[in-house]
């Protein structure tokens, strides 16, 4: 997390308290939280927070390079990843859940599409998780 | 382009020239623009309107569920596509073009994935698009 502020003293970017907790959030974060989420755990601290401010810091991290909105769209809001690098998500539509997805991908593999080269991909996917299937499993039985 | 304009009606959702300007540039779309695309657009005829505006803007059309945001990140910068409906996507590293990508995702033909049941998939490809491997292919010959 230390790295994060370091690099952005060496940009030139001001680092207000609130700047400092929202990043600071983020790098414990892993439930890839909305702007809502970020925005209720930093006025606890700091009650004044507006959601401007959020919104603003969270564009300037991610233009930066530091972090990354997902449009996975978490009922209905965009989310966010500390993890900036591209990486597969997926979305469960009943618990609302979203989970990072370690799998290869077959595009990659092979490595072309429509005459186009492909290098990387991020891909979100949309479903049920397991933990909601073992719980429709057991409510059926 | 009409229909979104009805439905934003429907919801009650106050329609200022600006907001319907901003629809009917994503409407006639097919560039997937930034956000600093579309104000630059719409400042041709409202020259007042403010980047707070047009980001304000998105944000509501977004969470209507009318157009999406894609977090391909062209030249590190978010994109709107006014067809809300999940679809793959290619950006070009050489040329900065998204394309809309028309590709059977491996993924949900298996339809599992982890102990996960997959039902839809949106993909970010990242590469070289074919029409610029074509001049790479010129300039080596």
């Amino acid at each position: 997390m230390m790295e994060i502020i370091e690099r952005l003293k060496v940009k030139g970017i001001t680092l207000t308290p609130q700047r400092i907790a929202i990043v600071e959030f983020l790098g414990k974060s892993v439930a890839h939280p909305t702007v809502e989420d970020i925005h209720k755990a930093i006025k606890r601290k700091y009650p004044t927070m507006s959601m401007a401010t959020v919104y603003s810091t969270l564009r300037l991290l991610k233009e930066l390079g530091e972090i990354q909105e997902l449009s996975i769209m978490k009922r209905g809001k965009a989310c966010f990843d500390p993890n900036p690098k591209l990486h597969h998500h997926f979305l469960c539509r009943k618990c609302g859940k979203i989970l990072d997805m370690d799998v290869d991908c077959p595009i990659i593999k092979k490595g072309w599409v429509s005459g186009c080269r492909v290098e990387e991909a991020q891909a979100y996917l949309y479903g049920v998780c397991s933990e909601c299937l073992k719980k429709e499993q057991s409510a059926k039985e």
